[in-house]
């Protein structure tokens, strides 16, 4: 049961963005542009760090939803990598800007100190540019967030796949506004 | 120096929001709802806890700029409390209430998963609401993710206290947005 009243029907983040817009409605700004706006990175891309970052932080509604979110975004021929990196912690699937965006972003998750030149280093000789390791390092920090602020009101989380299935498809198709 | 190209003049998480202004501006607004919007926490008390967090987590610039800002939002008599709740780690000086709603910001620190009921009836049993708890739960999470945004990317840290003085200054008599 959440530790504050809360929406019954409404599962996770949702529910928190509803009984409390005043808040709700900065971080569903703040998550469409990081999520959906401009970058280097493209959204699948954008989701997969986040449901990777999600999955570290054991926060179980984030993981799937961001799981489902980036297997819609991805190409056919690519979904597979979704349940290889976040479930599976087979990186090899991704290209070497790709792992090295997920090895900066696990460095996040522990700690901001925990980022190396090294980190950095790999990520450029990849291809990455400013842009790029800006936004890896701010998904990590911001999901790091969402997934305290999920689970540490132990807001309603589903058992069931088919529920973060349609929680995917939702951000998959519409983004953060207005979910 | 920064892992990206920053502007040189602005030290912390500043010179992010100036050189990335489309994600920024929805975080100083989220950062100024949290921080001085409605709350059952004034903003001295939230200030508090952003420090706390922000300690516990190694985050220089975070941690001294929200003590400073602390220390101007709290009467004269109650400026002592900073010192001994962020640097000394003596809780002792705070109300129960505070005590427990510093007790569930540390948990969230860890994890949203550390949060437990005991934590949650502590606060409620000194006081504590549903608003509150959420409020508390949020500003521990929001920072998370500005320290690890602030060290992830290596951003310029002042030394000199005098610094974090007037950060501090501006913080409290002005708030999150145009600062």
């Amino acid at each position: 049961m959440p530790h504050i009243s809360l929406p019954v029907s409404i599962p996770g983040i949702r529910s928190l963005l509803t009984a409390y817009p005043e808040t709700g409605r900065h971080l569903s700004a703040f998550a469409h542009q990081l999520m959906r706006g401009e970058s280097s990175l493209n959204p699948a891309e954008r989701e997969l760090i986040a449901a990777k970052v999600s999955q570290v932080n054991q926060c179980k509604y984030c993981t799937h939803s961001h799981s489902q979110t980036a297997r819609h975004l991805f190409p056919d021929e690519e979904k597979k990598i979704v349940e290889e990196v976040v479930f599976k912690h087979n990186n090899q699937v991704l290209s070497e800007k790709m792992q090295a965006l997920i090895q900066i972003a696990l460095a996040v998750q522990q700690s901001g100190l925990a980022v190396e030149q090294a980190h950095i280093d790999k990520a450029r000789e990849a291809g990455a540019d400013d842009q790029t390791i800006h936004d890896t390092v701010l998904i990590s920090a911001a999901f790091c967030m969402f997934n305290r602020y999920v689970d540490g009101l132990a807001t309603m989380t589903p058992d069931k796949p088919e529920a973060y299935e349609l929680i995917g498809k939702r951000l998959a198709e519409s983004g953060y506004i207005n979910r």
